[in-house]
């Protein structure tokens, strides 16, 4: 899918300086240092990359991925070797799939590097194809991403972020208007703790179906009549606030036999301020 | 209000390199160039300052501004002097009022940059108190600004971008819905070209009441119960869809004095949608 | 590679609203309007959704794409019918691939709306494989493009913008320093007026070699340390303002026969300051 | 500094709705909750609001202040009153001048929300005025800075986080090439923990001297031509990666009085790539 454009012969027509004779090149990184400060993380981040995500039914959907990669660096070693990390990244993006578990891949991240802490996010719009709950229209819906590893003393943590657009209505505006009430588009954002063992329970299609649960109503890429009249009555008989969604979302995740600890924050974006209302919720997340 | 904070000192005791001998240091701007090309724009973009807005009552308000200027360069020069337009700036920054009208200020870009064209655009936040439509709260809400001005041959032509929340209800939700009916944010984008003879009938506070009027409804910084009760009723019973908003603006817009052309745009965060509705209307703008 | 999850089932299971048997429903929009005013632009936009664009070698490239489209309304319509847009959209999306030119797009977009004027902008990042210039590396590397399609009076006018990576080293730097001269990351933004007649002639990737071409130095995704040298050497050897990337790139583009116009814009991120410098130029892009 | 606009009488021209005879409107948001689910945080978030902020010499600081203000929610309550903190941060912004410590400001949230936990972030662009190293040329630079405290358990926690662009100069880049060396802009964060027995000797100011240490280089907002031979002979002379200027900077935060523990991380805008390389350290933040 990619093609392979070489800029290097137009280039050499300009004025390329040509290598000198001073190979090998000084390896500077590896200089010792002497401040004696072991730094948390040494890395890239914001390198945009193609990469393949694994989809609930086996196959795999391409993403325009941004990822950070970085390693700890212990005191006496003045820095990394940062292009490993996209020599790793661009053999994944040609061909490898991604899991929703980055197990394999940050312990072929510590073992280029030679590290023995070393941490990598891999974020990007996933399209999950979305159906209009009266016509029979559909279209695809992105939510938004993010996969992540830690590796500390030996031990790997494995996230993953969530964040997808739903709607609320206003439970007090309802009750104290004659007609009407106030709704609005809202973020929904989980921050999972994944339990590996139980990882093939879990789809980023599945958690939209949750986070569409907890909402006054879901959004959809396309509605017809039919579907705008059921979407505006079902968020208006289903008024929540964000705490309420919050809390739903909550007892939705619980009962997740791969979420091992969690974080939800659901930020409404008022249409009666130019601000927005949140809540946040965490259970067992630092376990 | 700025404290002046030298860091030089504390520099100058790290492994700083003294001035060689060898000014006066050539003007590698000032180079002829043979390419035969002259450009629209050479300046600096990006520029964040504190700058003094007059607002309507005569007194001014202090704006984190974020600022835009350049000057066309004629084909034979290779280069524009840069750090003229921030000593300009920084000199307007320590006390000089900017007016809507940027007249004098881009006169002064050209006549320190000897150039015949001109741009200058100064973006910012600009706070205006509003009370809430019921009971005596009231706060200051932020409406986004944009003051431009543009020399080319010989005239000057001033502009004005104006951006703020509005929210609208959906006609078609309400129409065909059992009860409720879609709202949301909206965002409401003035582009004005002014006429200076004019320009002292226009005020930035005064365009938030022209926008709060094509809209469903206006958004408040600050709401108790009973004001929230009213904003419910008011926009159920004053549906819009953005094409509404933008017309009944441009109704508004056109018997302005100081507005001799303009565009809106309004765009709609669509509560049961994650992309956004929107409208715009052109009117006069490129004469 | 959509996966098709309904959320049908289980949102039916909540308290959801039963249609009512008041169908067929009101099309509000299609209601008459009487203040006169046609508009230049209703539709939507931020809609994101994965699309396929033609390559260079004729495969194409699964791209995440936010996508704007539109079309003028006529004065005596309220409203259009903003649903048709997102139908055709995920038609598209289900297999047929975009070329650079959007000619068929746009005019299906005027049939499905019955409009005599449209609008559409497909907006991505786009991944081109990058070549390390010393070394063997490579990985691809993310360009953003869009493709844009207006339609007036029966005239269809294309347009492409790209924006892409360089990196400049000052001139001015060079010439006054002992030793070393300040570069950076630069953006260079292209927005091109195509010809359709010649389109053939344009690929996304040979615009990644002729930006290339304008910079001191290309910017790489993955460099090793004998690449880096290169890449050092070659930006000190090779300093340009931005003025010069400006110029050089606009004598580049006077001769490709699929542009009919173009305006260039290259943005410095100074590594002296905490702004940007930038310059410009246009050409034959209004004609 | 703030005037005071009424859109009521403009807006009562339109069909508003009358308050009907109902009130007392229910408190909705006083509502039992039976889900047993206590909130982490229900608030208000992207509020906007002009707030004075204290300066190193005791004068205050006008900003452009974005707000983001909540508290703990008990199990068995339904909702917060969002409209309490605009209520307060109103106050605040007509005189009240906030300190690097926001322990009152965090204190006054409890007792108007009746909370035992709470949290208050406050972030704005701080404009300090900056020398030239040579010339006598200096403007106001911005940095970002936001104030946060929490309460929790009776325990107020202050914080302070602190972005300031900087220049590093790679010096593996320097090692291995015959001339030149790539440098770029750089972001430096700090995140900090205060002491507020002794935040009395911390200045926003101060920090930007304690940055412009660790970096390869200052940037400055202005800079005449001696000014940029002396940045790019210091640049080159001093060679940094992103993990030295994070180990220098840990060096000079630890031995503040005011920061009882830190993180540090600093990301530079590789002028040879199209990502960035960064580094972090954190010490003493948890405890």
């Amino acid at each position: 899918m990619m093609v392979t454009t070489s800029p290097k012969p137009v280039l050499s027509e300009l004025k390329a300086p040509t290598l000198s004779a001073q190979l090998p090149l000084e390896d500077v990184q590896g200089r010792p240092d002497s401040r004696g400060i072991a730094l948390k993380e040494a890395g890239v981040c914001g390198v945009k990359m193609p990469l393949q995500i694994r989809q609930k039914d086996g196959t795999s959907q391409q993403v325009a991925a941004t990822v950070t990669m970085s390693v700890g660096l212990p005191p006496q070693e003045k820095g990394t070797h940062m292009s490993r990390f996209v020599v790793q990244l661009a053999q994944w993006s040609r061909g490898k799939v991604l899991n929703l578990s980055l197990k394999s891949f940050i312990e072929e991240m510590a073992n280029r590097l030679d590290a023995t802490s070393a941490y990598v996010s891999v974020s990007f719009p996933f399209f999950i194809d979305k159906k209009a709950p009266v016509t029979d229209g559909s279209a695809p819906m992105a939510v938004h991403c993010a996969l992540t590893a830690q590796l500390e003393q030996g031990t790997i943590t494995l996230g993953l972020q969530y964040k997808m657009a739903i709607a609320t209505l206003c439970p007090c505006s309802k009750a104290i208007s004659e007609y009407g009430a106030h709704n609005q588009r809202a973020e929904l954002m989980m921050n999972l703790r994944l339990d590996e063992s139980a990882i093939d329970t879990l789809s980023l299609e599945d958690l939209m179906i949750l986070g569409d649960q907890a909402a006054s109503c879901p959004v959809f890429p396309l509605l017809k009549r039919a579907d705008e009249k059921w979407v505006t009555e079902r968020q208006y008989t289903n008024a929540k606030f964000v705490e309420d969604v919050v809390r739903d979302m909550a007892l939705l995740l619980r009962v997740q036999p791969a979420v091992a600890g969690f974080s939800v924050r659901v930020e409404a974006l008022e249409s009666i301020h130019d601000h927005n209302a949140f809540a946040s919720y965490e259970e067992r997340l630092q376990a």
